[in-house]
């Protein structure tokens, strides 16, 4: 027996969600069936839509946003003279979370990677080239993932730079709270012993 | 830092969702702003849509449809003669599944709990009798949950019938597929042995 058509239909968008399978989809679809209010279902709906039409990539720094600028390109408060770049929309609202950075982002959507035809052009990087030519920007930090590709890309960006009066850095690499030693892969090890520093 | 009202107003959606927290809805919401077509989406939105407004009752069986009456009672291939009674429209789909039963349904979405006022009317036990009457039932199969509640209703369906002629019969009680008789617990064994039967 077929489930009635509204009902496949439901089971089939959650089921094209990640990490959905058809026994979550099809529970998914049976609380709002039955225990969903009518008012939260067309909220859901509406924001599915409004999530699709009303958010666009912010001109200035990429990050997600439903205003030109972005509200953080929008802050006057915010230090104008530290670029934090990152390679995901996430990755900004992480930092944000911390409250501890006080400087604006630039958001590559992405990193370098020559296997899946992703070259500087694909992530912005002469947009985010200009933007230090344009600004008084005096540092710019690669926040990138600790990864090949993220790797790369940094290097890439920080050649770029080279001769430039642009400072830049990269997020510090070493053990993360509550790892044991034990258990620290070797890279991060090598790259913990690289970064130590003085203690008083 | 926020995020824009669209993302929030997304994510809000998303953990309203049975077994979804923050972090899974966040995720969820971020899949649908950057890697979900926007027809997808769409079609998404006008699921949940339409899976309140199309969907309703069967008026005889109280399954759960977008035709009146449903499939199931519309089917003239069926054996009319016998109805399961089950407590959701799931049970109806699990049953399907196993393609073994040909019978009709009624489906009581509920059981008799007193402490959280569910009667017998509120789960339309007198519609299930007036329908016994209309037709030419000759089996009812208690097919409810093995609970206090479950049970409880099942003795009242059967006491209400007892001097009709319909036979009033219960799913077996014993061991699930896989299950060693060391880790069942004490009331399904005793239900096992109880019905216990010849082999040859």
């Amino acid at each position: 027996m077929q489930y009635p058509q509204p009902i496949t239909k439901l089971i089939e968008s959650f089921s094209k969600l990640p990490g959905i399978g058809n026994k979550t989809a099809e529970r998914l679809a049976f609380h709002v069936i039955s225990s969903m209010k009518e008012d939260d279902a067309t909220t859901f709906a509406k924001a599915l839509i409004d999530s699709k039409r009303q958010l666009f990539k912010c001109p200035i720094c990429g990050h997600i946003t439903d205003t030109d600028p972005c509200m953080i390109c929008a802050d006057s408060h915010r230090d104008r003279s530290v670029i934090a770049v990152v390679q995901d929309p996430k990755d900004v609202i992480a930092i944000e979370r911390m409250r501890g950075f006080k400087g604006l982002y630039h958001v590559l959507n992405g990193v370098l990677s020559p296997l899946d035809g992703m070259g500087p052009e694909d992530i912005g990087i002469p947009a985010l080239i200009e933007r230090l030519k344009d600004e008084n920007v005096k540092e710019l930090i690669l926040a990138l993932s600790a990864t090949l590709e993220g790797d790369a890309t940094s290097q890439y960006i920080a050649k770029l730079l080279k001769n430039t009066d642009v400072k830049v850095t990269r997020i510090a690499r070493g053990l993360e709270m509550g790892r044991s030693i034990e258990y620290a892969d070797e890279v991060t090890l090598i790259r913990a012993l690289e970064g130590r520093r003085e203690l008083f």
